[in-house]
């Protein structure tokens, strides 16, 4: 019998006859690979690095070609054939390297930002004839003259229309004598020739002037805002918290209806404000330690961060969230025909609006297409880069509802599902948010049915969050727990499978395993559930691809935005039938492309105007008024689809386990 | 002898010798007549109607053309020739045929103005599409784009900035659909083709809606509101009550002074913006009961007047005002080179203001010119007619200070005489402004040197007022109590010439007959004050005749604005060398020029511009900057005039009586 020898990592030796696997030498070395899955090739936890020698690879399930490249094999899979080292990377890397998470990178400024070229805030160095009984022009035509004359010689192109608003014409007059009529005045350009002075500053230091904007990303479930140091560009500091709204409803419907009450609506408009502050406020104290933060010209002491630095916001959310934090009433989105009040809002300021910056501050609210295609779309249709793109491309951003854009530079088309908020983990049995606690991937056995889980926060399991149930799903449907239709396996030989108090249930941890003490299970209806939301958001991709006529199959890249596209595993979302049947390089993760596009809004006046192009380009389709919808609907409510030719990847592997 | 006879009223006859004078008649006839001049025809008190028969006039000084055409006469002037038929005049009738207040008038409209062609106030009929599947615009694009059409529909020209505020965004959805999408839209129309909502109404029956507005002239001792109806253009009720600023001072140098301590900035504003609302709460009480008031088409209710339903105003001020209004520092006003923080200023909101008006109505600050020259003046201009008149015309406006235009519908010029509050009655030892107790007219007999009081309100005497004072100067230089230094001619035999606590002083009123139980006198340096403040007009009035190289005597007619206008005899103020020496008919006294001005404003979309044209037009001559100033002030501390050429008629009545 041939023996290699086969090392791992730089010390453990051992001989194993040809043709062993590396699990079984592994575990003959007394190291630890993890192999949730049961050695099934499905998990990729057990992948390794050969470093030298060779392996015969059974499968590469999992793997990308780079991964190959560089010496990954999965353990499981892998045949010992010659002498081997194998490097076993540490579990939590590992981790990462599987979890979407690996593309949540630093943001870049946009290539060529320039404060001058690009930003509509505008900051213009003045030196005012002081007036004397010759000039007695009044205090603010003598500073608008100043103005509008520097502007044309700076050939930023002439502003005919100028403003200056109340409060700072209270200031105005004892500034410009204090400082000896050299004054910095900072301006927001707007369309058509027209600007709006923000603040003046005495003197002529516009270095020692920081110059702060925020970009604010208003999600159901998170509020994200990032602090932008508005002349280098670059992101300072990036907060994210939940939306306080989230004690008056998981869901927007919940919200509008909390709202349309008593005193709702004033309500949940001061708690998304009370969320979005307390972030600015901790930006700003992030920030603050920030080294690269512009000192000016080489000064040692830094100008302080403060919330009246911030001159500048753009707003993103989905049209309800929009509706909430103005104080608009939303009834009419919740209520067919589903008309927003409002998409396309006009620049307000920061003390309209109630956020805790500059309140002459400029905040720009994006615009949406319709009720369910807010300004969280069109802004990470932007980032995305799907606008502009030659290949047809799907942008999916899913949450609560899932929002759908697919095209390319050349048309869009877009719609929302009203999938509910399973994905996110509500109305589960034991679904929860994606937070300590919550079981977000879920390998199972496929001899024993047992599972293994990965949990946040690496505390005991309290639930099932979405990429969880999304993975459980997916295991329970190729391990046979489940069938296509989403029915238990009741004759399988395990006790996990059982009948609960409301009906047919597996259970994913026991209650002396969890936090709370009591089983954690996926009941029957829990999976109803989930087809159901993955059935309306297949349906939604058919159907756009239908309204324009290209096939699924050609659809060349999807882009999937979104704090569920952070977290969820591509592999497992095709296996239940979420995503189309792609290979894995054709999905990228995008993050959060909503608030990416309100920072490239907030740097540049010609990216916001390219947002509102993309609200102007997109075809809004109503999936209620469209009747091919529920029977792409209904056809969908499989695992993963009743035509399994849709699937062919699933189909093999199927077929190979079978 | 030859005897007449001669019958008073219509019922006592009395005969007298021929060549007798009719005081001397009436004296027989036991008929009272008032000659307060001592019979020196000097104060047309004793002005009688003869209405058969024949007198000689020896002098119609005080009596117009049309006068003498009715038959009116001195009576101690007119020599009885012929039997007579005289009706004596009721005093009070008289006294209103010599005060100025009987140019107040009611207030006519426009003549043409038309709510639909001439108001920046529009109101839309709307009928939207409701929502459907197939059409999810948003509310507000769809209400916009109603308007738009039906504007363009109009001929009233298309709008391409249309802009609804966030407070109305709130309320427009339900609005919409409780109103079944039949609406009407209110808008203020701005310049270059944009307009904003003020408020949008369910239903479609305009004449429901009342339209209001409100002209508000702030003037430094009071504040005068006018209700207008906008529909059909008709003053409804006027109002005007003390400025409440008063309380920190008289005149504008002491509010800018008190404004820039500790909170006094917050406190004026706070005091106008009282007295503004009060008077707009007592027009609406005033207007709820007037019968002309718009009804809707033939209703008998009416629909109550609300604050609310004032959706314009025009305001009106010196500079001061303006700012003090608007809660911006005046101080470099006060202080050399004397400029305002802000002459042109662009509409605010009615919350914006904190005017107790609709929240969204449009509140137009009409333009200033300069520091000294504000708003009150450009309107002044612009009702006075001055902007257009053929012929070379001063406007004069005095209060506090002096502000002069000279002009035609060719120039204009202007400028403003820091007079001081002598013609207010304030800094003078009995001074007092016009209110009951003042005593606003004198007549000295030039035998006796005692004088004749009119006293406002019929009421002891408490004081003398602005009128009241340059009466009595005129009336002590007629008879030779002053020289023409403004010195007391101490050797006259009478005891109301002596030396009180301040020097020389005449005594115009003695304890026994005053309300306080004091004596009331006029001092040396009262008079000498009174002379600088005449004089500095006077200067600035051949100042800004030198200015355009126009010969005082080619000035056609004086037009006399404001408070002051409204009580001052004018030819007291030509005796003491204020006014320039022109016949009684080339004066036209105007009342509150200023908020006329204000009025048609409010009304009209070219009267506003017009006011702005003015302001545009306007030369400000810089009085302070002026080295001629100083002269031709000097020249004029004399009374009337150290060159007695310029007051032909003065030199003439001096011969006369010497």
């Amino acid at each position: 019998m041939v023996e290699h020898k086969v090392s791992f990592n730089e010390d453990t030796v051992v001989a194993v006859p040809a043709g062993a696997l590396l699990t079984e030498a592994a575990t003959k070395a007394g190291i630890f690979i993890a192999q949730p899955c049961g050695g099934q090739g499905r998990c990729g936890r057990c992948a390794v690095q050969v470093k030298e020698g060779r392996v015969r690879r059974r499968s590469t399930l999992r793997l990308s070609p780079e991964d190959v490249a560089a010496g990954y094999a999965l353990a499981c899979q892998s045949v010992v054939e010659a002498d081997a080292w194998v490097s076993v990377p540490r579990q939590e890397m590992l981790e990462r390297r599987l979890t979407t998470d690996r593309v949540v990178t630093d943001v870049a400024v946009p290539a060529g930002y320039t404060f001058e070229c690009d930003q509509s805030i505008r900051r213009f160095c003045l030196t005012l004839p002081p007036p004397t009984m010759d000039d007695q022009r009044d205090d603010r035509s003598r500073l608008l003259t100043a103005i509008r004359q520097q502007a044309t010689d700076c050939q930023q192109g002439g502003l005919d229309n100028l403003s200056i608003s109340l409060p700072l014409l209270r200031q105005l007059g004892p500034l410009l004598r204090a400082s000896n009529w050299q004054v910095t005045a900072l301006l927001a350009a707007r369309q058509s020739r027209s600007a709006r002075v923000i603040q003046v500053f005495p003197g002529h230091a516009p270095a020692d002037i920081p110059l702060l904007g925020v970009a604010i990303d208003i999600g159901t479930t998170t509020v994200s805002v990032w602090l932008v140091d508005l002349t280098s560009g670059r992101v300072l500091a990036q907060a994210a918290e939940y939306n306080r709204q989230i004690r008056f409803g998981e869901d927007v419907i919940s919200r509008v209806m909390y709202a349309s009450k008593n005193n709702g609506q004033a309500e949940l408009r001061d708690l998304v404000l009370q969320s979005i502050n307390i972030l600015i406020e901790r930006v700003l104290h992030k920030a603050a330690g920030d080294p690269h933060l512009a000192a000016g010209n080489g000064q040692a002491t830094r100008p302080a961060l403060e919330s009246s630095s911030i001159v500048k916001a753009t707003v993103v959310g989905n049209s309800i969230m929009m509706h909430l934090l103005l104080g608009i009433p939303a009834d009419s989105i919740r209520l067919s025909p589903f008309v927003t009040a409002v998409n396309h809002l006009p620049p307000f300021s920061g003390a309209e609006i109630g956020l805790d910056i500059h309140p002459e501050a400029e905040v720009i609210c994006l615009p949406g297409v319709a009720s369910y295609v807010g300004a969280d779309i069109t802004a990470g249709v932007l980032s995305s880069g799907l606008d502009d793109m030659a290949q047809v491309t799907l942008f999916m951003d899913i949450g609560t509802n899932g929002e759908l854009v697919l095209g390319c530079r050349d048309w869009l088309v877009t719609c929302a599902c009203s999938a509910g908020p399973a994905f996110e983990g509500a109305g589960m049995r034991d679904g929860m948010r994606a937070t300590r606690g919550a079981i977000e991937e879920v390998w199972i056995d496929g001899h024993t049915y047992e599972p293994t889980l990965r949990v946040i926060g690496d505390s005991k399991p309290r639930g099932l969050c979405g990429s969880g149930l999304i993975s459980l799903l997916a295991e329970m449907f190729l391990t046979g727990v489940i069938d296509k239709g989403g029915h238990l396996n009741q004759h399988l030989p395990t006790r996990r499978i059982r009948i609960g108090e409301s009906g047919p249930e597996y259970v994913v941890a026991w209650a002396d395993e969890t936090w709370h003490g009591r089983d954690i299970a996926i009941t029957h209806v829990d999976m109803d559930n989930l087809i159901r939301a993955k059935a309306a958001i297949y349906a939604g991709i058919s159907i756009l691809a239908d309204s324009v006529g290209v096939p699924l199959e050609s659809v060349e890249q999807v882009l999937i935005g979104g704090a569920f596209g952070k977290y969820i595993n591509v592999e497992k979302g095709v296996q239940i039938g979420l995503l189309p049947d792609k290979p894995w390089d054709n999905f990228k993760f995008l993050g959060n492309t909503a608030v990416l596009g309100a920072y490239h809004a907030l740097l540049s006046q010609v990216a916001q105007q390219r947002i509102h192009d993309i609200a102007d380009r997109m075809t809004y389709i109503e999936l209620s008024a469209d009747n091919s919808f529920y029977e792409a609907f209904t056809s969908a409510l499989f695992l993963p689809h009743t035509d399994l030719s849709r699937f062919p990847s699933i189909a093999e592997a199927l077929t190979g386990m079978a």
